[in-house]
Parts: structure tokens; sequence; C-alpha cells
């Protein structure tokens, strides 16, 4: 069978029911970060991300902004789980052909990434490859009572987005805000029922989070931010690489997070019984089912 | 500049100079194993390693193998500090045209050697890529008495290794054991100086070794083991990929060491002043400096 029939998320099942953890992990594959105990108030947060020529950024884009990307991305899975980014490691397959400036770059990218957000770069390991391919791997920290996973959104809870969305293969996929800050700010003061990151495509993304929550929702197309570059509706929805977060939160502390002046928080939807899956209400009054078109690797 | 220039160690100095870490990093780029404080009693280790197609296996290779080498390589580094590996990310880049049981056959020899050391595979990432490419991050624990480092090498000490060398193509380098278990053995019951994890070929490592704790060695070629797949001197010197342990203790310790009946720590020679760099008395009593002709990706 080929990748392609078995689909990215087949493949990635296929993966979680191969692995046993023992008791110290709280987490493993399928939430933005495996989530491992660390001590009594505390867990510890491991994700990695890999991003490829071709696929995650070309051969011309600018190679400051492909550094910064590649820790950008694992950065952005700590903020989705609410936590403090803390060490990384960074594997760098280089085409040989490469020069020196270009390599200097792309660590001069990761280096101030790094340096902005308090991440420690401890090591690494450099290869030669056919095609530029850097893996970030980052370990961080949360509080317990501050963990945040995609599992958790309860019926009638508000959904969220931080920024706007589509139009991102335009440039801004390489100059995006990890959203540590907002991350932590939400996970105290109004802990959210449900968080993940939009890497894929806002309505892929959410079917993530209604998967895990075991729920469905209603979209409402006025209420989502769209950015300039955004085409129509459906590269608003499956457009991916925002690296906006996405939550739920319980409809009295989404009162208070709506009257909050200058709040870069949105409401976009609702969560609700599994039987309506993903429904959009679009501005005339109709609704439809989405179907997701988020980025798939196979 | 081309990378080739530099070279790979000119562009891991580079690198090293590029990164700041704060006081939490006992040790950062530079080591086996990233170290970091954890708590009273124990450091956390971080290591990663990405082997990638046509450079660390080839397209024909068995994909069990090759899912199981990926992780042995970061045991390996794990065990070269003396630490116990605890959990893992694996991010996987696989060509398109690839099938689901060539993917299913690197998880099952990822999972195996998981199991085998009680290592938690707890994520990871897979995207498409044009040549298979591994990347496995391992973060370990170790006992701040038992951390054995590549400097703290002493004039006189004796230089042991485990296993054999030489010929590593022949086919073990997919199938070595890491010295996890060895490891803990020494750091328990003699405690080496310094210690690494042969990667890149003995006499490359142990230069790694004398770098770092600013030494110079004698060998003698008489002692080296030498493994059957071995062509001559020059690649039981260069060969690389043994991934066995080389370490140097102090002369009592070694005494001891050597006494042990079914030892599988042979001693090769002993660590010198810096003036003598690396120096190979061989089996007709000649002596010539050892010029490194082990593995560098550029």
């Amino acid at each position: 069978m080929r990748l392609s029939t078995l689909g990215e998320f087949g493949l990635i099942r296929k993966i979680q029911k191969l692995l046993k953890v023992d008791s110290s992990v709280i987490k493993g594959a399928g939430d933005d970060c495996a989530v491992v105990k660390l001590d009594r108030n505390t867990y510890q947060l491991f994700t990695c991300d890999m991003i490829v020529e071709g696929v995650d950024f070309t051969a011309q884009d600018n190679p400051y902004l492909i550094g910064r990307k590649a820790m950008a991305v694992s950065l952005s899975d700590i903020a989705a789980c609410a936590g403090i980014p803390r060490y990384a490691l960074i594997a760098l397959g280089v085409p040989a052909y490469r020069t020196v400036r270009f390599v200097d770059e792309i660590l001069k990218g990761l280096r101030d990434i790094a340096r902005r957000y308090k991440v420690n770069i401890v090591g690494g390991d450099i290869s030669r490859s056919q095609k530029l391919v850097i893996d970030c791997s980052v370990a961080g920290v949360v509080e317990k009572k501050y963990l945040l996973l995609r599992s958790g959104a309860k019926e009638k809870d508000i959904i969220f987005v931080t920024g706007s969305f589509g139009g991102t293969r335009a440039g801004k996929h390489l100059r995006f805000t990890p959203r540590l800050k907002e991350a932590r700010f939400l996970s105290r003061h109004c802990k959210p029922s449900a968080m993940i990151d939009v890497s894929d495509g806002l309505a892929q993304d959410l079917g993530h989070i209604l998967y895990a929550s075991d729920k469905g929702a209603i979209l409402y197309e006025s209420l989502i931010p769209k950015s300039r570059q955004a085409r129509d509706m459906e590269d608003v929805l499956s457009s991916g690489e925002e690296f906006e977060l996405l939550f739920t939160v319980s409809r009295k502390k989404a009162r208070a997070l709506y009257a909050k002046k200058n709040s870069c928080f949105k409401p976009i939807g609702e969560v609700t019984d599994k039987k309506y899956s993903l429904t959009l209400v679009r501005r005339d009054g109709t609704q439809g089912k989405v179907i997701d078109k988020g980025f798939r690797h196979f």
C-alpha cells in the first residue's frame, strides 16, 4: 500500500498504536507536545518539528527566516500546551553545495528566536543531505494546573482564535510569532477547556480538538478573522501555518474574555454535540458541512 | 565559502560560538549529550542524531534495521555520558513513493529497540521528503556523581575500549548494541576520567577526548582489537560507527579493570602530554603520528 492511500493521519494512528509508554507519560504521541511527569507541580513537555525544503519552504527562501521558522513551529507547539520552552536540539541536514554564509544565516535565525524566548540551544547534529532539512526538538515545562490539551472541549463552549487566517504562503508562514505569551495569559486567567495551534488549517486543527474531545462545532463565517492575503473562505479554513492559537472556553469565561478591550482573542463559533460534525454558517445564513482541505503530507 | 572548505568541525565550532546558554546548562553543544540541571542529585541529558539515506544507510538497507539504527545512535550518546535513556521523539521524513509496509518496518525497528532499553517514544513528526531521513532525539537522566564527559582525561591514564574496530560498513553499523549497560557499570565501579562513543572513527573520537582534555596519547597497534571485517590499521582507526565505548581511567583503576576475568574492556594505550598529539606504536616498534581519516560530513 502506498503512503498516499493510507494518508498522513492513518499513518499517525498506526504509529500511536505501535507505541507503549510507561506511567510517567501523561500524554504521548497525539497532542501538540508529549507530556511527562517532572516533579510534584510540574510537567515536562517535548515536541519536535521537521521542516523540509520543497515542502515547508523553498530553496529560494531567506535562510535567516528558514532557521527562524524551524524553531518557531516547535515553540508554537509548546504554546499550544501553555508551556514555557527551555531547551532545544537542532538537527540540520545541509546539501554539500551550500555556502557557509547560507548556514550562518540559518543559525542566526535560530539563535535570534531562541534568545527572544529564552530558549537554550544545547546541542544538535549536522549532516550532509540532498535537500535542506531542519528538525528542531524542544523541551519545555508547564505547571500541572496550567497544562492545556486538545481534549477537554465541552458542548456550548465558545471557540476562540488569535490572529487572522488564510494566505499564509504569501510569506506569513516564515514570519509568524509563536503565541507563547498569549497562551500563558489564557492558561492563567481563563483556563481554556482545549487548545491547539493552527499548523495544518483552521478546519483540520479544529477537527483535532473535536476528535480528541468527541464533539462537533458550528463556525460563523462572519466571525472568522480573514487575513489580507486570504483568497476566499476555503483558503481561510485550510491555508494552515498561521500558527495562531485555537481554543475553547466556557460561556462564562468567554464573556469576560470578549469584554476585554483590544483583545487579540476573537470568538468564531461554538462547540456542539458530535452529530453536527463541523458546520459553517455562511454570511447569507445558509449552512454547510466543512470538508477539511488542510495540509497533508501524504 | 563552501561548507567543504570550512569542514564539519569548523562548522560545529562556529555553531558553538554563536549560542549562549543560561546557568541551568552544565554542558551545551560539544559533548555526546547536552547536560542540564534537573534536581539536587540528577542531571537531564539531551541528544539527537539525524540519519540520512545515502549517508548513514542506503535505500536498499533493511528498513527494520534503519529504524533500529536511528534510535541506537542516540542511545549510544546517552551511554557515552553514562546516562539512562527515558524519552524519545522521532522525526521522520519519507519519500512519497515508499510503501506503508516500508514505514511499518522502520517503526518496528524503532519500537523494538525502545522496548529493549525501556525508552518511551512519546511523539514525533512525519513529513514528506525526497530521501528518507530520521532524526531521533532522546532525553535521559544521570546521577550527578555518575556523569561522564569527554573532558577529564589525565596524563598516564589508561585508554580502554569495548568491542572491536574496523569494517563496520559490512553491516555492523546497522546491528550494533548501544553500550548502555557497560557504561553504567563503568561509571558505578571505576568512574572513568573521560568517555565518548566511537561514531566517527577511533582516532577521530579519541581526538575529541584529547582536545577536550588538552592532552595527547600513545596507542599500541598490537593492543587495539580488530574486527574480522577490518581491512587494515587505517580502517581500524578510521572506520567509525562501531558505537563502542572509548574511555580513560587512572592507572590504579585500570589494573582492577584489567584483572577482571572475561572483561569486555580492553586497554589500547595511554594518555600523555599534549605534545605527543596522537601517536601510534606499530607492531614492529616504529612510531608514527596518527592522521585522522575518520568520517566527516563536509
